[in-house]
């Protein structure tokens, strides 16, 4: 239980109304129960806060008018949910220790108050920070090393010589380190496979979500720096670099030695060529395609909505004579002595 | 073996020709031998009748004119051949068994006729019903409920507090319950985990594919109704809901908090941006990309299909223009004086 | 160390300078230190030549004049790279050994040198060539066959009755022969599972990145010819044929029975709908939609790059009235008397 009051200072708001109302927990405005808290973010849910049986809501000044009951007023009521969600719950840290199902290698060094579930792999000269938790059946192979406080979920895998800072938190299924896809066409045909000698470097307080695959470097390293949050199932390839505080949604594809700023933003199921660099603070909208650097920040977008079938075969036909239809109204300018 | 006859029953059908002939298995009609049944659902294949070895085909009445050998007729001859299927094979069930290597929580509860593979992790509190088979490398986290009859293969992640219903399939690689993608911006342009504190919920008789990943909500459920089909690859982001009977290809991605309806067919590599609502009964072709809710049943369809690589760079070069060009077609007509 | 000339004769390359010059080992341009070689393929970093530090570069003829130098001249530079560093690097084989912890059927056969890591699971009448390398958790079902010189990664998972060549490489997270994506509608709506009783066959000298998903055949084989090489997070559906040689990279999805020629080279996201045919030594560009077969070899594209968001908004809003449009420029050109 916390008043509003408590809630208010936690996170640098204002209440409106009742300051001591005690609220137990926080919920969605369609969920939420007597005793709930929940927020408005996004506009589009605003019509719920006619119907919504919580007993107190956050809220931008701007909304404020739109709500009569008990409200926590603030200007980034999506953070300020954030943190009243933490003032509910935490993450559940299991205590400190080793089961006897790990395998663990002589050689390695497991830092102090570290949680190793059943059936983890530690390979030779891996070096595993403090207070961190690795999932059952994770496999960490040689010469790797996690800084302090690592949550590495259940059966993820980390290639060999992987480096890695403090406060990762790292999903289940995903793949670090695994080989650059590389190979040199030969005069017959076959390909040769390029040995992949570099590795994978992340910084501090990176989050990787499930199922996604980072590739080591052919030469060097495929570079993700600190703060960098990527999403489920996102496919990086050898010696991309992303720049700090970056995020990117899941689906997304990024093919090799591609460098993506800092701070950009980069929608589900974008696919972004190889060799390119993307700059500081681009924003690039769900599902678009990346086939040439960008040099300025901005928002960057490509793709084509849904419409009913029969619409879209009659429009995505003529897609393919939309060079002759360009010409045909050059020409139909000259006709009428229009500049064209 | 089973006769034409047995078949006929067992599926519904009548019989065009030999009642008692004797077929020992269901093949290709490219690869069928003699005493072996094949079948012609998709009309691109009715010209291999001419040349199968099966010694009999299934078809519909439609189709029973172009063959003149032994057949089964029923008008859904892709239902009839997955029935013939079954009735030649039996997915192979193991026995009852707890391997020894297995590490199973005390406290959880394991239900009766279940069979758990080597190196399977079973965490606290965890509910197997009674039926299921647990394969190798799974790991299954505290509090999560599965029912009866689960199929799950080897190295799937089930996260906590997961509620399965009965007659689950859930293929390898897939993960369940992994955190939801939310970050609040803050003012250093740092990202604030929202530590995701709902769950996954799924329905009975659903079948997940290899390497799909399905978050946990930020606050509620994630839901997945009954009878849902889920291909390979699948993204399904936190507090997404999909209707019961929906089934969905590979490689398609969902974002956060938009709901599907019931009997929807999504195509592979759709993509669909969060907070939408899809109708009941929509049809989505593949690779469409879907940007806003679609309110009617129907199909729905986007994208452009490949082209000869020159083609492809002038007519993409002209949709950058695309817009001007409108403009232009305008002007024109207002020079002619035609209604613009 | 080797010797310039002793790199030029493993390569079958020219030294221009100095012969007995000692290289230490491979690095890029950027990255190179005094004694180490570097190369230049991609023409975008011939400008690095400037301030490289390399002691060496490997360079085509063309380029041969931009560099004042020591070089090794070869004009495929990129299969030299691939070379030189295989000279300076090997592949780390771990020593034959069956940890103690793996769980391996009786009844399979496992040859002779052969690496089976911690966790690993081998199913009943499972065979596994000689000098294969089977990494930490791995599962392999029963009836598997793996030939000689296997690299299974941590966490593959193998499906039962799955046929592999020799020389195979498989990346973690990876899964081959899960159920094909098969179901038969039903008049109550609801989806009859297709038993998938065929299997996956792949030849030699294959390699199969991460998070890759290869599904079962519904009736006979799902098929990767020899020297195919795949990258990470493929989906290839049940009934696929990929033909020899043939390279693809991340994120594509193949749907079901479709069948690819030789030597052919997919681009990262690519989506390929079902029962096509595509011709060999077809290359189809990165994020192209593929719907129908393709019958001569060539260079195939589709999709729409990025651009600024508000030009992208209008461009994308007319694409809706594309067939329009056309409309109206015949319209106009009858008005003109033009031939329409």
């Amino acid at each position: 239980m916390k008043s509003l009051k408590e809630l208010a200072d936690l996170t640098g708001s204002e209440v409106k109304g009742d300051t001591q109302l005690q609220v137990s927990d926080v919920a969605t405005l369609q969920d939420a129960k007597e005793g709930q808290i929940s927020f408005v973010s996004n506009p589009k849910y605003k019509k719920q806060l006619d119907t919504t049986k919580a007993s107190a809501v956050i809220l931008s000044s701007k909304m404020a008018s739109a709500y009569n009951g008990n409200a926590l007023i603030n200007d980034d009521p999506y953070l300020t949910f954030a943190k009243v969600v933490n003032a509910f719950h935490k993450r559940a840290i299991p205590k400190a220790n080793i089961h006897p199902s790990a395998v663990i290698a002589k050689d390695s060094i497991i830092g102090k108050n570290v949680n190793i579930a059943a059936n983890v792999v530690i390979d030779s000269a891996v070096n595993i920070g403090d207070n961190s938790v690795i999932g059952a059946g994770t496999v960490i192979e040689k010469g790797s090393v996690l800084g302090s406080n690592a949550l590495i979920h259940p059966n993820v895998t980390i290639y060999s010589n992987t480096q890695i800072g403090t406060n990762i938190i790292i999903h289940s299924g995903t793949v670090i380190g695994s080989d650059g896809f590389g190979f040199a066409p030969q005069k017959d045909k076959s390909w040769y496979k390029i040995l992949q000698i570099g590795n994978v470097v992340i910084g501090d307080d990176v989050e990787i979500g499930a199922n996604t695959t980072i590739d080591r470097a052919a030469l060097g390293s495929t570079i993700i720096e600190n703060g960098v949050k990527l999403d489920n199932q996102i496919q990086i390839a050898h010696n991309v670099k992303i720049g700090s505080l970056t995020i990117i949604a899941g689906s997304v594809g990024i093919a090799g030695s591609t460098t993506i700023g800092e701070r950009c933003q980069i929608g589900g199921a974008v696919a972004i060529a190889g060799h390119l660099n993307i700059a500081d603070d681009v924003i690039i909208t769900g599902r678009s395609m990346v086939i040439s650097s960008i040099k300025e920040s901005g928002v960057y977008s490509s793709g084509i909505a849904t419409e009913d079938n029969r619409k879209w075969r009659r429009n995505a036909a003529r897609f393919r004579h939309l060079d002759d239809m360009a010409k045909q109204i050059k020409e139909l300018k000259i006709q009428l002595n229009l500049n064209p």
